[in-house]
């Protein structure tokens, strides 16, 4: 471990010392840490993830901390102290200058992941008849305090929100021009409880710097910039497949959590979905007869229900993700599931045609007929239930991620195994 | 559909226009569209996804649609030839003036999804010894035709980066500062021919607006843009959710693609698949003579592989986002894989103490045994085998996103299977 480091203002430096602490194991990221010149502390520790923030304090003395907790922007102390114990909280918030602990109590009254929590509650409001170069002057003046001034919002005198400028059209205006005829009035902007996913993409499809975030009565209380909305869109995507693959979010770097916490992010899930495979069980209980007298039956049973299973997930997956980026929504229900259940038929059919030829060739005629109605079957049901969840989850509120491969695949198990022993009891007239 | 419609320059309107174009039906689509003013088609044919630009273009006459590609930004123009048929890019190329042409040209030239194909080559360069005031007149003079002016790069004589400055601190620093004294040395930049999802998360963590671009020798080619990394991490995530699926990425909105199209995504992987599950028939057709002398035993096959395929989907699909964020890489394999080797014992011994009182009950004491130190074996092989996969397939350059879970799934079926039936063979001494 190195104990002297070149001070360093460089940005690609300051990216390459982050890296290298996220990837630590916790003592090696303290010693590293300890080991950094003060200015570059103070900034990696800004860029640090706030699981390894938190763990990069409670090793620190409080004249460290308080200085480090005090040049975090508001919102990404809002974000730590949300980590953190109410006690431990309590803590470093008494560590706070009085300005601060007031940025801070103001953006943590906000519910977690809302438009308020993320928000920078440091911005630049403008007055509509500002001239373009007294508006450049206080940008001189106030701007350097702020978490932006690429874009600026013009207020009211009661501070309601009538439009928004960005800095360069300041800079191409002429500087008698009043702000008012240079501002975009009716432009996006967001309800401070709106869920943060819906903020970013919002800023995403509008291509802004940044979204205003108002009250009840159309006053500006911050401004969401787009590193923000970034950082929101790759956790919400985290958060996603973490239930796509039917478990927990961790909420933290996989390496920054403990063996128990990686299993307990998963264990609920996959009792209860050990739980509703017992299902099959029952369901092969009561074919049991058939089974005695037709064991070769049993042969086809894992094929089958792998093959539904992967057919339901790709529909799940793909109708998850289209409902996260807003181009399936719950009222195309109908359009989607006719959609998907076709594509199912047209998947099980093919694979029918191959199963045909590969089962009458090793195992006979009657097989072969029962395995391939049972493919076509079990496709078309897999893809219908597969992109029937998701926006049925969507519909009672639910997150459609939650609901998707592994739910899919074991509703699919058992429905598959009815429909499988019910052709051939009717094959074989049993 | 309405016939008229106002003139508009608000962005929020734009915003439900283009949302309500981008889920129309292909002819209401068109229809709508013409219903436009044209200022408006102009501005929402900018927003639209490329797969509906081109549809769009399809219905119109020569000189609309040489107006609407004339105007688009050189990277979205790339994106939309990328997407036609030789025969039509050549076409909608003859369209273009010159200017158009030749930056067309030279975005394709890059390797498709590179920085150089999403990069922007309208920037605006400084000399190092410019003074803020002649930069500020400058930006004033020829900013509005550049595709931003918020991150300025700087450059030698021979159009290499030196540094890079941003139009607020042009703002900040007084009038005779010379650019150098305000620039960024050393920042994050990129060669043309990177990958661009790695553009796009090195600019998501160092929060910069702009990531320049250079060729090998270090000069300057254009800028990628914060809205563009937007737009390309959303892809890359759309990318990884389906191969998660087992499908291949659709490349279009889902309402976009044609139920064929939908089909082949999702054929060939499917076919693969099925072609892996014989597998089973193999190992339960090796173990025909235990199945006859026990067919209860076969009760608890799709209970078991299903157990382990969702315990090897949750190993799979938590490692493949670790890496897609950058916080699990290929050599962290043996940490990872014994990691989460413990978390399925760990997950296998807690459903196998559920499994063998129930089981016990109901099935008697032998099937208990056999069930639970099957569960025990098979979370734990699971959640190896969902681990390892992904990091083995970014070793050899595969994306890790293709091996998850439904590959998964297949490889633990079939040695679940094994071991299920070497251990009943175990217990029972057949």
């Amino acid at each position: 471990v190195p104990t002297v480091h070149p001070a360093t203002s460089s940005k690609r430096e300051l990216l390459n010392v982050v890296d290298e602490l996220s990837r630590l194991d916790p003592e090696a990221r303290i010693v590293r840490f300890r080991s950094l010149p003060v200015d570059c502390q103070q900034a990696a520790f800004q860029q640090l993830d706030p699981a390894h923030q938190d763990e990069v304090l409670s090793l620190l003395d409080e004249t460290q901390t308080a200085k480090l907790i005090e040049e975090l922007a508001p919102d990404d102390r809002a974000q730590l102290f949300e980590l953190l114990s109410p006690a431990r909280a309590e803590q470093l918030r008494g560590l706070l200058s009085r300005q601060k602990q007031a940025l801070t109590d103001n953006l943590l009254q906000y519910p977690a992941e809302s438009a308020g929590r993320i928000m920078s509650p440091e911005f630049l409001p403008l007055a509509a008849d500002t001239r373009v170069s007294e508006a450049t002057e206080a940008v001189r003046k106030r701007g350097r305090s702020k978490e932006t001034v690429f874009a600026l919002p013009v207020v009211d005198v009661d501070n309601r929100l009538i439009g928004m400028t960005t800095l360069d059209e300041l800079v191409f205006a002429a500087p008698e021009t009043p702000v008012r005829d240079i501002m975009e009035t009716d432009v996006p902007s967001v309800r401070s409880d709106e869920d943060q996913e819906i903020v970013a993409r919002l800023m995403q499809m509008s291509d802004v710097l940044a979204i205003p975030v108002l009250d009840e009565e159309q006053r500006l209380l911050g401004l969401v910039t787009f590193d923000d909305a970034m950082d929101v869109l790759e956790f919400e995507e985290t958060e996603d497949m973490a239930r796509t693959g039917g478990a927990e979010p961790l909420g933290r770097p996989y390496f920054a959590v403990s063996l128990l916490q990686l299993m307990r992010s998963r264990v609920v899930w996959l009792l209860l979905l050990a739980l509703a495979a017992t299902l099959t069980v029952n369901v092969l209980s009561y074919f049991e007869d058939v089974l005695n007298q037709m064991v070769s039956l049993s042969l086809f049973i894992p094929l089958l229900i792998g093959v539904g299973g992967n057919a339901g997930a790709q529909s799940a997956t793909t109708i998850v993700r289209a409902m996260a980026v807003d181009e399936v929504r719950a009222r195309d229900l109908l359009r989607v599931t006719f959609r998907e259940s076709r594509v199912g038929l047209l998947l099980g059919s093919t694979l029918a045609a191959f199963a045909f030829a590969v089962v009458w060739v090793f195992f006979g005629q009657s097989l072969a007929i029962i395995v391939s109605i049972s493919l076509v079957t079990i496709c078309t049901l897999a893809s219908l239930v597969g992109s029937l969840m998701p926006i049925l989850a969507n519909r009672v509120g639910v997150d459609p991620a939650v609901v998707s491969a592994p739910f899919v695949t074991t509703i699919v198990d058992a429905s598959g195994l009815l429909v499988y022993f019910l052709i051939a009891r009717a094959v074989f007239n049993i």
